[in-house]
């Protein structure tokens, strides 16, 4: 079976998102949409699939699957206007910036049926996955403690920053999800504390650059994450997980793993300096998954619920941050 | 000159300082003093020192500086009386469990002129006294971010944490003295969580055994703790410091750095499994330190002040778990 | 300008470089021959392209360059071909077992002008490019001493054995040519020997599974080489070039890079198991390089003299097995 | 028991051992003999012990063994003469630099019975015991290559090197002992290239100072040797041990494990900078081994034949310089 693809969005992501369709060969990029032509001609050019207009595309009996990489604020209209169509759905994350809005988008896709995945794509990330499986596999018994540290080489545009809904929704909802991932229990309460250290623009657009937070599960297993927009060595992805038995850690990744010894000492090359070339093969990865999971009727996954939980954990954490104490999840999840 | 000490205490720590004491060209071990008059007669027939009442040794002309490795509750007694006898003082942290009680210690230290210096030892390892110089010399710029891992083998005896003061004064006070030492800045406000994986028997006794701690300063630092009584693999203690230029961290420490691979893949041995042989560097340079500071006559650090701030960093992280909240250290420091 | 290819040999490496021409914005791959039908039916039915016989490929018009990766035995005869059919031609190492064969096979590419180059993929193995970058880029001074491990996780068939050229004109020639390529100066000395310490039947073959080779250069420099066909962890692949101002290395590779730690010890796993999964990047890197040689009208490296060397330093290196003395590259190369 | 120690030689080196024996709680240190009085007398003062002749310390009945520092020259009559005075005898590496002088010394020591232990202290050090155990522990199978690595931060003076008895003799000979002691069997034969690469002056002096050596065994095991005068990075140690189940290696030492990371890449401290630094434990560990030796009455071990092999290895070594071929040890040793 071979899955036809409408892709929505022909941005950066759209970008990796098209190479990843058409390197699969159990998929086909069938059509593009972009409010800009060009960029949807460029796709279009480069992998020989049709621009249609996204009213086309919803109606098109030759497709079957939709990815959405459109603007966040347009995702959860898609969502649903896909559902009703009767497309799979992967959108990348996040669903909306608002938990009710989240929350009615995830209603429609019940009530359709539809299948859909949220695009936390360090879940596919060879190494995480790699963490994961020896967690399943019992190598670390039961886990307890969680450590997370993920940092930015560098802040995004203060434009980027003014519509990114804050860095708890924009960056370290990765972390939250990732902590579920690996926690194995939802957590429910958190605690996080966040401030302007990188660049005093930030601030004055509302929002933070350096974040810690601290999440915990009901049998008492913590989490702890570390965030900041400012990494110069590169792209520092790095997480840890301690059990009963051990702990299984995911070391950073750089693009060439050389060392040079002179008298001033050993030094490696810096780490990725692109969250596109530090998962590159998560990007590829999640889309098989998708692939794989429509082809054999299974439950695709991260799915909406993950998105809305993910969510309600950047909710707690804001509230958190405002008074200053530990926040139950289902305080703001209902 | 050459420093003539008392030992008071005979035990496990003692014995650790009666050979960095003998070691040192520039000092000389007098008399050493113990309840367990075998363990003192041990000390004294191996280093070739008289043994001595606490009294003799107080009223001794031939000794200059007193070691205090006695239990806890004695210390700041001890540290009283040999402050009014005009000697120096190496203490043993920590000074009190009680923050009244370490205040009022202080101030009879104050008073009398006497030298203090409290027995935080892993400011003395070389790879965080490395760190520290690193920024220091602005390897990394301006301190932002710290994040401390501290995992010991396994739990201690129950016995022992019934009288330890929990872990938050026992274990996590080393902690608050390194985050203290690397920040620069004083920590204002304390979040800490904590809760029993390891062992109930633990959580019987009235304490915890997983530990997760945040600290921020007024210009808007982080410091991350995160501490467990249990690390199957061994003596897990690393720091790592990110700052507005860079990050320089401290790796683990293993008696041996062997690499074996074959088929399971590539193991290395696990680390150090006792805070005395990862520590063995440290212990001995701290006396030095202490020697030196008492023959240049200058002040001795880490002081009776830092001994009493990483105390009320503890009381103010238990105050924290009890509230669910964060806690400015002023509450509890006054 | 879009570079069109004929692929002559549809065997596992040939899979490879279809795969790397197709994926390569600049190139297609018009025809595929291979003497067993079905494999050539697969790569065109999976790239989209013809199935011809060697013959129309060599009398296309639409065809600009080919890849051979037939058998050893044809390579010379087919570079001769093509070189005569004004084709561009890269093909698998090596151009033959027979030094005077390849020397004659290379006076026809010399006389047609044709453009060839070898494949010794692993000059494009973005880890050995960067330590050949840092080296250019003058990090460790002169270049003084190399040191090549290079161990294959385990023996080829023994019927591969018996058509190899043996383990040094099969397995070494890649640590000949890389020696080349690192130290900047021919080696003009080859000591050898090689044992047979893996497996038995190797040696019953006549040929050997562990070989260590010390190169040395006119002007002192010094290459050892060290090959086995055991790696039980995995596909064993360093370099290290030491120099009058420091040391460039390149680590091993392994798809996973996650850490356990228990009690007995910390564990990464194996490293790769396989040379196409160690070297997928060189292989797609070196058809890169091939085609932006054609599109830049630039010579193409490794070149056929490229082949020949690292063939004559195979073959002084049998001479020094069989006589126990180091051989000077000039009584085999003339 | 308590062994009784005379040291001969109060220089660099016997400064070392005089703080090895005076911290073993086994020893004593009872005379020290220098041709330079201000050096014996330093020592002396510094822990407690006479300074004596050499004649006393031979006559003396309160002396069990020496410890022979003194300059090579003089090692195999001060090995002959306290073997006939019927003392214990450690003596640094080389007895002598002559293989007919040596055999004659050990025919001497054979005679009076005593024990004579040789000064290879690497097969002391902690990370090299800790390989040499896994290979006995056969996590690695049977041992098939060794790589040797082993590079001076610095050349020694000219004046040093001309009377040092050549590279071979001097630095290669302590990796030709380790080659030994890791094999589990004789090299049988030796070849060996050197050249000139580091400093004019040495090889002005009749000397190399970069070398690369390839020994081998009867049962065809290999051992690659790779020695330079120069690494800018710090004191270069390394060994690996490849076996049939799998490989051992210990990695570089360095004062402190830090890392520091910068937009420049991540970078670690230089090596230890000088052997008595790198190998700190491993003198201690060797007199410790003298000591236990003596104690238990058990056969001391490097012994004076394991020092008159590691320098037929160097005898067959630079037979194979100048004759450019693999030379038989038992050409040397007879």
């Amino acid at each position: 079976m071979t899955v036809k693809f409408g892709l929505l969005g022909a941005g950066r992501i759209g970008k990796v998102h098209a190479k990843a369709i058409t390197s699969n060969p159990d998929a086909r990029l069938v059509a593009v949409a972009d409010a800009v032509q060009s960029a949807a001609e460029d796709i279009a050019a480069r992998y020989g699939c049709e621009v249609r207009t996204i009213d086309e595309i919803e109606r098109a009996v030759d497709i079957d699957a939709v990815v959405i990489c459109t603007p966040t604020d347009t995702h959860s209209d898609l969502i649903e206007r896909f559902a009703r169509a009767g497309k799979a759905i992967f959108c990348e994350k996040p669903i909306d910036l608002d938990l009710g809005r989240v929350k009615a988008c995830l209603k429609v896709v019940k009530e359709t049926g539809a299948t859909l995945m949220v695009g936390f794509n360090r879940r596919f990330d060879p190494h995480f996955v790699a963490v994961r499986a020896a967690i399943d596999e019992g190598k670390i018994g039961k886990v307890e403690m969680v450590q997370i540290t993920s940092r930015d080489p560098g802040a995004p545009p203060v434009s980027y920053i003014r519509s990114s809904g804050g860095i708890l929704r924009d960056m370290t909802i990765h972390d939250f999800d990732m902590a579920r991932f690996l926690l194995g229990e939802e957590p429910d309460t958190v605690f996080a504390t966040a401030s302007v250290l990188v660049d005093p623009e930030i601030g004055e657009a509302g929002d933070h650059d350096s974040v810690s937070v601290v999440l915990t599960t009901p049998s008492g297993k913590h989490c702890s994450i570390s965030n900041s927009r400012r990494a110069t060595y590169g792209y520092d992805q790095r997480i840890e997980v301690h059990g009963s038995k051990g702990a299984v850690a995911a070391e950073n990744q750089r693009p060439v793993s050389i060392e040079i010894a002179t008298s001033a000492g050993y030094t490696r090359p810096p780490l990725h300096d692109f969250f596109m070339t530090r998962y590159t093969e998560a990007y590829a990865a999640e889309i098989a998954a998708f692939i794989a999971a429509l082809a054999g009727g299974k439950p695709a996954s991260p799915s909406g619920e993950d998105g809305l939980r993910a969510l309600a954990l950047a909710e707690a954490a804001y509230l958190s941050l405002r008074e200053g104490r530990a926040v139950k999840v289902a305080e703001v999840l209902g």
